[in-house]
């Protein structure tokens, strides 16, 4: 008897005869001698009313009351869920995350989950009962509701997954699973049956979003084996993993690009210590997330200043650029340049660790299109070139068949 | 500094607008120094809109999940007052059911308050913010959300003045007060300024309805001084509370009335031990409730039967029918009558105690008007008339008059 935890996001819980569907999934999963955890998002579209209704109430509102206000969504569904069980004859319970235990920190709005004590669950599974756990909500230190923000509910099901031991943690989507690259803009992207964890991250945080990073480094963590599939359909999609068991044999397992960034640089920055800090902490006060961030070793005549880069969200540019303009003024840096018309192209894969040349033959793929790299940053098993975002689609296609993706 | 409890129905929170008006008026208290503890309803419609969706999902909705469904309203109204408080600048602090300690029995949508821990609440007090507790909702030993039933959120108020040792609880609602008549009924209804909870109860169980029956039984169990106010308007509403402070010196407080029984009357019941139980029983099985209960001492030259007679409510009239006529054949009883057609009228005061000629003159003033009286049931500060439907109105405003309850 094998225990398994399925998660369903709002779209597959988005209406009274979704959720009845989804229980017939899950019946059915139970009927051949599995326990089920189910981990619910809310209904599609009720989280973002009740959002709009707090900021209409106030204009900054006060986040642990928000969290009150938005954990009611999922409230909502896991308690429909549990009806719908019963309407089929099926015992199922509904756990809150207070019930779960779900313990986090303090941060409302984006908590993160420091434990978990399933004896709840534990209890109402041996009486063979269906748990349906409510997704994105916890409980912290002061016994008040928090929420893990956007994609919490992928981390809930990923966190009790490990709690519990779960064979499987089943993510259901409306995606067929992770593929080589975005299938809407190469027709030969090939949906992958493994992927490591190291390679789901770098491919998440390189634009491919099928699942919260948050949850996959969780997953990582704790070796929490990952199925990431269909909601509507019953095929297999992609299993995220060890990299062992992950291991295609590959250098390359995708292509990733990234739309939504914009480069500024910051030229001629006097080049001594602290510059650095004095230039990414005005952002990071902010609360603007960098992603990439490049500098090269000072050289020129000049000798004694460098040329600084960093990547941030578009929508932060504006505010990004007016910050760095007043600091690059006080450091004595020459301008700062912006750009938000840019792509990020990445190729992802664990083999690229112990494989040479990769690099090489990405830059003389791009190269042989014709397209200018503006930006290289490199992990361990990424490499990103930040390219003029009109070539986006060519990259992507040109380096999917270059690294013979589709084979 | 005192410390008050308020709570507010659903039509008082039904919209952002109105939460906001609420929250001014909680604020302004505070400011003049008091303590506020708030207890909210859900957005007018909320409740009916969640069950709504439960019968949907399942015919005969298991209990449990229901209540976790619906106490979502309530959450989502006391969000939105932090949130509404916080807008204006105020600390405020939301708390839910099981954060108050609200413990209740097991009886999943009617549980009974079993104790309140009040810790929690009185930290967010010492720290002076506004509390604002979700109405209605409690939790239970097995740490499953409960609901109290309709009016819980009364019971929830009162429950928390008794644990707080509040000055006073004050229902906020969309009348002014209690009346000594349904002010719709006879233009001379007066409001009065003081009644005693045992007035309270019985006026309320004979059809008055301003306040949860059980809400009233348990200030009464505790001493909760109760403040029943219009919602809309600043006035004195009326004050519920012990007889001595109660009394206003007269014998009749209010006449109330119910149109909504019907009467049932077995003829010619064998006059021998465990009759009534036998015809009662068949009812009480079938989960209805039963109101007045009347048998008189068998008479007549037949000497050895009886005649037994009750009110139910209309709703269950058909079916307690059925069941009654079953057993009237098998206990042999001549035949059962029916009528669906009646009122019942109340005079209620406590001075009936000390008073002789309370109840003639009652019948004296129904007789004056030509109304036939066809059954009569008393208690000590009460007594009842059933009489044909279509002379309420008369049967009211006559003994509104006859007792002086304008002056």
């Amino acid at each position: 008897m094998a225990l398994i935890v399925q998660k369903y996001g709002g779209t597959s819980v988005g209406s009274i005869e979704l959720i009845r569907r989804v229980a017939d999934k899950v019946i059915a999963r139970q009927h051949q001698g599995n326990q089920m955890v189910v981990v619910l998002s809310a209904m599609a579209g009720e989280t973002d009313r009740l959002l709009r209704l707090a900021h209409e109430m106030s204009p900054e509102p006060n986040l642990r009351e928000v969290d009150v206000l938005i954990s009611t969504g999922e409230q909502q569904s896991v308690a429909l869920f549990g009806l719908a069980c019963q309407a089929k004859g099926v015992e199922a319970v509904s756990i809150l995350g207070f019930q779960a235990r779900i313990e986090t920190d303090e941060f409302h709005g984006r908590s993160c989950i420091t434990g978990i004590d399933p004896v709840r669950i534990q209890n109402e599974l041996d009486q063979n009962r269906i748990v349906v756990v409510a997704g994105f909500q916890g409980i912290n230190g002061s016994g008040d509701v928090t929420t893990l923000g956007r994609g919490g509910s992928d981390t809930t099901a990923v966190a009790l997954a490990s709690a519990l031991k779960a064979e499987v943690c089943e993510i259901f989507t409306d995606v067929d699973g992770v593929y080589t690259t975005d299938p809407h803009l190469h027709p030969k992207a090939r949906k992958m049956r493994h992927v490591s964890y190291e390679e789901m991250l770098e491919l998440s945080s390189a634009g491919a979003k099928v699942m919260e990073t948050r949850s996959i480094e969780f997953a990582m963590r704790y070796g929490v084996r990952i199925h990431v599939r269909h909601s509507q359909k019953d095929e297999i999609g992609t299993i995220i993993s060890e990299e062992e068991e992950a291991m295609e044999d590959r250098i390359v397992s995708g292509v990733a690009y990234n739309k939504n960034e914009a480069r500024i640089t910051v030229l001629k920055v006097p080049d001594m210590p602290g510059m650095a800090a004095k230039i990414l902490g005005a952002v990071s006060d902010a609360g603007i997330v960098v992603d990439m961030i490049i500098q090269n070793t000072s050289a020129g005549q000049e000798g004694r200043n460098t040329d600084f880069s960093f990547t941030v969200p578009q929508t932060d540019f504006q505010q990004a650029m007016a910050l760095i303009t007043q600091v690059a003024e006080e450091i004595g840096a020459e301008r700062v340049l912006g750009d938000d018309n840019i792509a990020k192209i990445s190729i992802v894969g664990v083999g690229m660790r112990t494989h040479a040349g990769v690099a090489t033959k990405m830059f003389q793929t791009l190269a042989n299109e014709g397209i200018n790299i503006r930006m290289i940053s490199t992990s361990e098993i990424k490499i990103s070139c930040v390219i003029t975002q009109k070539y986006t689609e060519l990259a992507v296609r040109a380096l999917h068949d270059a690294f013979e993706l589709d084979k």
